[in-house]
């Protein structure tokens, strides 16, 4: 597990690119921010090679999609590709909704991405199996998500990440577990789409997207659970505050006594 | 005063639809979550049935309408009818701009809604009755707030909700009122849309939308006032942030001493 | 330095309307609510007569541009002019993205703004100056920004605030400076587009835009240093919410100690 990535993340600065979705928008660059990165959100297609030039990696979100902005993602995905900057997709209520299912899997037709970073129901839906989502949460599916993780991974040549009270991570060959994290993650509304982005953040700075998922995916986790051990009358309010700080201030040495992960 | 509806939305965690304010849209989400229901929201018209049928309730707010926003508004009333969902209308700007006055009336022609949310400028506006407001802000109108209440809900065939430092809520028939509250919801941008979504997930538990709306708003108001007894110290920023902590732990028997109606 | 403005905002409570940045556009809304003004966010070009007749001021702000938003820009940007509203130009990232910078510069040659506040890296690239921006940060760039800022001013006819860790603002003729702040603002994503609606809404109670730009500058940085100095414990995110506390209590009798300009 290479902790030490976060000092990369901020010593280098990544630009991170993002096509957002509108609701958790300020989160995610704030996160971006505190954690080391520096965030730019594009809406307009006519920027987007320029955008794309200046980034280290590129966030596609699918949280409040429309026809006009599935054309961007599109092209944005694709001159990820050409230049060679790496895209997290963060499918948001593929579980629940079959229309953004299918732009899902339309837009991994049309560019291969490094990661996809989604809970279990969107994970599940993308993969094909089975699985009971609820809006825009994971839902009470049941199932196998060592191998929904892994085989999703295998079917799109990416890294999967399917996050949740257990975040399962898997390249198609092996799967990696982080066990940390806190149930205020799941109160406040963008956890998951901070998280894809800061994936994102460390891919831009590591060749290995298997590597960077999983160094992103334990800060992020231990981050949240350490402040809710430190803070522990925070609720889901004051948690998405402290949250941005806490992702600004700990060091790597923070993680030493709370990791925990196979 | 249907308290224990509370227990009722935490135990159904319904999902309720948005096309959102972009202004105030995490807040939204935020409180909903908080509260116990699942937002979701929505700017593409391909996904409205899909939306809608999925969803407990359906809030459409006007704060930020473009016209293809009001496209999308006319097709998720018009589907939430169809598969009988409670709208819940939040007529941002109404007293203040002709544009949404007109936008407004459109919509309430093109399909009935179960209740609308305003503050006293904009109920005063939708009713037809004259009134100074300021912005977005209710202004510094004078007249029977309760006469304002009931003959704009009479008019629409609908349940209205006047909130503001006293909530005005009538049915056509009859009119409550909410005295509880804090100032401070007034220094905070967005307290209105979230009220307005969080009536939503109440309409989506109980088929009584008067009894919903006096619940759902009893709740939020004296959510606010609690807080703000509590934490004296707390300005419109941090009160934002608590308030979502407060939306998330407050039980039904913490309303019993502070909860003011008639 | 006109300190005392800061009552007038308080006492007229001036319409602010913003074409705002997607990003940050919830923070700028609060932060003109607590310091006094009125914040209305608007999207749709028809409504934009209404909406600049009903403002004080109009701020532009190119953060998430869009070419529909562009058109909206232009509207706005030309009524504001008809009806004498002061308008505020915020250059997000012209500094680099050069499309950005095409469409900062036609704006500006389709209707003259009374200010333009931006960083380092946004004003040097608008005045023609070599700079090296990083994404929406201002980068890294030498050069004698007292000249840089001033020929921008002359160049657009209009006041230009360089803000950073010091704020540089110029007429054109003369430099003014203002040295309060707190690193805690660069962290926070949003201060800089807080800053220019709040700059606009000094802009709509005083004739002199040189005057405003200063007092909103000095109030803006001082409130953030204040509270730094306050609460050291603050990282990025709580600062945020307890900068719109301050925003909202701080008197001008506050700044007697600690406003430090020139």
């Amino acid at each position: 597990m290479q902790i030490d990535m976060l000092n990369k993340v901020r010593g280098q600065n990544p630009v991170v690119l993002n096509v957002a979705n509108f609701v958790t928008v300020q989160d995610v660059a704030n996160a971006l921010n505190a954690i080391g990165a520096s965030p730019i959100m594009s809406k307009e297609v006519a920027e987007a090679e320029e955008m794309v030039k200046m980034a280290g990696s590129v966030t596609i979100n699918l949280g409040t999609l429309t026809k006009e902005q599935v054309i961007q993602m599109r092209t944005i995905g694709t001159l990820a590709n050409q230049f060679h900057k790496p895209v997290v997709l963060d499918p948001v209520a593929v579980g629940a909704v079959h229309y953004r299912l299918e732009t899902a899997l339309d837009l991994l037709a049309s560019f291969p991405v490094s990661i996809i970073r989604g809970n279990a129901g969107e994970i599940a839906a993308l993969g094909g199996f089975d699985w009971r989502a609820h809006g825009i949460d994971a839902g009470t599916g049941s199932g196998n998500l060592d191998q929904i993780t892994k085989q999703t991974a295998t079917k799109f040549h990416c890294v999967v990440i399917a996050s949740g009270a257990t975040d399962t991570i898997s390249d198609g060959k092996t799967v990696a577990h982080i066990y940390n994290g806190t149930s205020l993650f799941q109160a406040h509304v963008g956890s998951g789409d901070m998280l894809s982005s800061i994936v994102a953040a460390f891919a831009a700075v590591c060749d290995d997207p298997y590597a960077a998922a999983q160094a992103a995916t334990l800060i992020f986790a231990a981050t949240g659970e350490k402040l809710a051990l430190d803070q522990p009358a925070l609720g889901p309010g004051t948690f998405g505050s402290h949250l941005m700080d806490y992702l600004n201030k700990l060091q790597t040495t923070d993680f030493d006594q709370i990791a925990r992960f196979d």
